[in-house]
């Protein structure tokens, strides 16, 4: 995938920068990790600092100094999770800021106008996100305004370095999801998305709606299933044809300390590691696993030391990106159902 | 000075390692701000996770991957430090933990035991940091009971790879300042430390604790003035012949977001920064100058990012090794006094 800052290898995941920032990471720490694209969360950039001040910084790239390519969101996610602080229009959401409680509409326009003030590479377009669990009515209304919005978005686009990429919404319904493809596809965005997923629905639905809805987008086009997930989600992902991934879920888990490694999930904090002189994982490369023992590790986690969440996040990326590489390196092999296999067998997963 | 982990120039300022971690930092970043040599905090290390266990994992150089000298001090301030939670008899200092409540005995043998368990390069002698105020008569006694406890801990020293410094205290009375150098120098330390500094005294009462004192002290041998300081104490230390610095300030102002520049001290949260595209410093060339605006930093301490206080910390350490650096210049260049009236009429310094 080729972006206004640089290439970006195929399936890829992107690990969050919520505020300008991937959480304890300095820009080369993300890049020694393997990661090639970040994501850049548009509601909160959108309320501090402000994309206008972004924008008079340089943009977002400049501002955090993360010369790699970057996708933001519309902020319709985040606006969505803030329950009762929020209300749908068909022009719009309006909100109140989880920060000062402030008065705010996110309009398709609107959503443009910040991202295009961020700078990013790839914008996303305001959809509404389906609850779960919603009526087949629901969904399909809520599936029209996205729709209607997508249109909304793709009108008030001005720059041509930014992409723009449409949302596939529909909820829980399969025959909604093929519907919100049919609508979308004709506006001929530069990437497709499925959004609405991961938002409290059984991993079977999950995975339903990603087996059903991938093939329906173009091949030469990415495509990018929103805000997931574990690495058995990925795998899976993946074997839908699914491109693009982003999740919190490496670096949050880190700062709870809780490791992924090739074998199984480790809660540093346990007291088996108390003196415990091994690296994270064996198999592992990162600085984390060159410089640092389960032992030190854990008494970071316990003192409460920022060191611990740094260390652990550096870990906990790059054993994604790891993944991400092996992936990538069985697709090249043609070998990625016997990659599959072998680590849903690993895994315990689906 | 030398170590059993390599050369020091002095003088130096050593970045407070209070848990095994210089606060945010990986030792990569400690090393790249210019510290040679930093200290660790026995009290601390001794409660959590354990001197046994820090020696079982190879010693605190292993256990916290810093190759470098490490300096540790005897626990004595830390427990003087806890108040109502510790008392003070012959013997040693009676504490309860600031973790768990559970009790402990530290003597000059036990903080022996603990530092040559943890393996620092440079031990200090358990001594009783005498508070501020104190009578003469209170003074007197606890001098003696620092000069008690530093023949206990020469006795007490197994280690011949370790250094091992004794303290001079004597309160704010320049006289048993005196008397403290005269009955500490037979016993022969590997370097000397001025102790019960920087304890609430009048800035006046250091200066002539330090000026009085130091003096009296071999010069072939490291002299140490512990806790001390901003830095224009540290200026003034050195005018009085002081080899070793320590203190929080750098490390513990950044994370309040309190940055050293060479003109002035920045409030970084402060509104005029919100859209300063400058460095925090444009004469400083640390990794944060190098690569952010105040403006990236204002936000991300306001915002409550980890990452405001790793960029912080490397700047403020940054800062006071460049100061140690150009003092050393100075002094091989034999313009000493010169930089001081330069640096204290910049500072508005004493």
């Amino acid at each position: 995938m080729t972006t206004a800052h640089g290439v970006v290898d195929t399936p890829a995941f992107m690990p969050v920068g919520t505020q300008a920032t991937v959480k304890s990471l300095t820009p080369e720490q993300i890049r020694a990790c393997g990661a090639q694209i970040i994501l850049g969360n548009t509601y909160h950039l959108y309320l501090r600092p402000g994309h206008e001040t972004i924008k008079k910084m340089g943009g977002l790239h400049t501002f955090m100094n993360w010369p790699g390519p970057i996708l933001t969101d519309s902020g319709g996610f985040q606006v969505y999770s803030l329950g009762k602080l929020r209300k749908i229009t068909d022009d719009g959401v309006i909100f109140q800021s989880h920060i000062d409680g402030s008065k705010h509409l996110l309009t398709p326009k609107k959503a443009l106008e910040i991202q295009e003030a961020l700078g990013s590479d790839i914008m996303m377009c305001l959809d509404e996100c389906t609850p779960y669990p919603a009526t087949y009515a629901e969904t399909q209304k809520s599936l029209a305004l996205t729709t209607q919005w997508a249109k909304l978005c793709k009108e008030a686009k001005t720059d041509s370095h930014q992409a723009l990429f449409g949302i596939v919404q529909g909820g829980t319904y399969l025959d909604l999801r093929r519907r919100a493809v049919e609508e979308i596809l004709p506006l001929n965005f530069d990437g497709y998305a499925l959004g609405g997923v991961s938002v409290g629905e059984p991993k079977e639905i999950m995975y339903a709606i990603a087996e059903t809805a991938t093939p329906l987008l173009p091949e030469d086009k990415p495509r990018y299933l929103m805000g997931v997930g574990t690495p058995d989600d990925i795998v899976y992902g993946v074997s839908c044809g699914i491109d693009m991934f982003d999740c919190v879920m490496p670096t949050r888990s880190a700062r709870h300390g809780l490791l992924f490694t090739n074998s199984e999930k480790i809660v540093i904090k346990n007291a088996r590691f108390r003196e415990d002189d091994a690296p994270i994982d064996e198999t592992c490369d990162c600085y984390t696993c060159r410089n640092f023992s389960r032992a030190y590790l854990r008494h970071l986690y316990i003192a409460g030391e920022i060191l611990a969440m740094v260390l652990n996040t550096i870990h906990n990326v790059h054993y994604y990106m790891r993944l991400l590489e092996q992936i990538r390196a069985a697709l090249e092999k043609d070998s990625f159902t016997q990659f599959q296999n072998t680590f849903m067998k690993k895994e315990g997963g689906v």
